[in-house]
């Protein structure tokens, strides 16, 4: 078994990599998409802390493990428990069956290191 | 263009009648699957409002007409406003993108017959 | 409740109309693959039965109403009883969550159908 | 059968009918998100011709025959010929497998009446 | 290319491990559905062997490593040979497409490390 | 961050390795598909060269890396610049939503990778 603390720094390191190279490319309609994705979870009807968690379930609904950790550090930072994250993944669960399980066991993993941090 | 008000309608009865054939199915582990899934809104770490959006979104970006119907219908009874339901779906737009949209359409249909039913 | 009986009819029409006109676009990529797919249901190393299952599953869970009419009544034709049908669309909708359920209930209308024209 | 022909009419009008009124819930994220969709196929490093066909491939492998029907007509009128439009739509279905069956059957059917209004 | 038969053996003790801690974290619904997964694939209707093979197909054109894996072993020990589990992961190619290649290279060097455990 | 160069070379290690046990592994479905597969994006009633551009945005939609990475050599072999790929992958963010994005990080490393080499 990998070590789940120095994967989640690793994954934070090349996602902040690839993002600047991404954005470097000068591609108009993808540095308007960065942008608009970020205003996305900002407060608006809705509070951020749940937009967090609706991004966090349409991740793992989705599959995608490093936008379920991405949403994982953003929900711990918007104010949501483990309780609650970890409500809104039996949620995903439920809606995308047993497909989800590998992912829930990725979240899990991510929750730990984040409770180690001290970041939840 | 069809009558959405009727539309909504029509699901609504085939929804109930099919659920209940598949009940006499009397296959114990659908049948567990069905109490599993009602279970799985009711207010826990989270409220069930928050829960009926989670699953909003995520009937939205995995795309299915029927479960985007059902959870607006739920988002409406747990007290969401439209306008947090619009936000919500914004999200699902973003993270799904635009193969979201012709779901966002049926979506704007339904919410408004619910207005117009008094249910939002 | 639009009248199943005759959808099933409907669709089997317009499914040999429409891949009639598909064969007579005289692609031969296209045409290839119409002749792998039907091939892939053969009696092999598994038998055409159990294949007719798998297929059914699969399309369950990528959920394509079309698609699962179509191996219904492959599964009928191939020797399936309504009570292993079940159970495989049971498999399908642990494995792909509470999102399979509308699916379920278009299937089990064309089971219904299946059984009142005696094909099951 | 239904009738091709009306039911693309009766798309056109539904989703121009729609889409206003989604520009009307005067949200900005999704007015944003709509705007980025709509200059994404115009020339840039590659022609808006090819754009539309990466268009039309992305929503047949995602299976969005709403999708299917606009980028066909957007094929269509930036040039781009039947028997390129069908080549397109074979990549479609090798990359994405028997599951996008359908939703060829439905291409061929707008296909036909886009030729039959002379927009092919 | 990394070691097949540590990557396998890697995978089931992170499984075990992270299932470990999934029901630990005591969510009513989420050991429910664990539950509920388990009893999916016991002999009902069709047989447990017959389930299995479901499971992999389902997994295969989900395209869930961890879950072809897992259903592999399954298959394995509940009697189908590997000519018959490459019989099912060819429908799985033709209904997904060739987006489960990757996932079929990746099912037959799991295949290749069960051979040499004597477990297939 | 792991070495990307060294990545791409393993997978294409891996893939060239994995593709020969598949099609040892005799199955004449199986060997059919691998040739259709190649097949499609020979030059047809479009030229390879855009072919390989519309497997890229499927694989990028359907978020395969292993596929985008074959995609963007073939579409560097072809004859497409790097601001044509660029543009491409736009048009899959778009369509795909942010869910792709994990997906472009990784096509933009390849790339990079695929400069260093000369081959793009």
């Amino acid at each position: 078994m990998s070590n789940p603390s120095s994967d989640l720094q690793n994954f934070r390191e090349s996602r902040q990599i690839m993002n600047e190279k991404i954005l470097d490319l000068d591609h108009l309609g993808i540095k308007r998409f960065f942008n608009l994705d970020t205003n996305t979870y900002r407060d608006g009807a809705l509070p951020s802390q749940t937009k967090e968690l609706l991004g966090l379930v349409a991740s793992a609904v989705l599959r995608c493990n490093d936008c379920i950790d991405y949403h994982l550090e953003q929900c711990a930072a918007s104010g949501s428990t483990k309780e609650e994250i970890i409500d809104a993944m039996n949620v995903a669960l439920v809606v995308g069956g047993s497909i989800v399980i590998p992912h829930l066991r990725h979240a899990v993993q991510t929750i730990e290191t984040l409770e180690n941090e001290g970041a939840l």
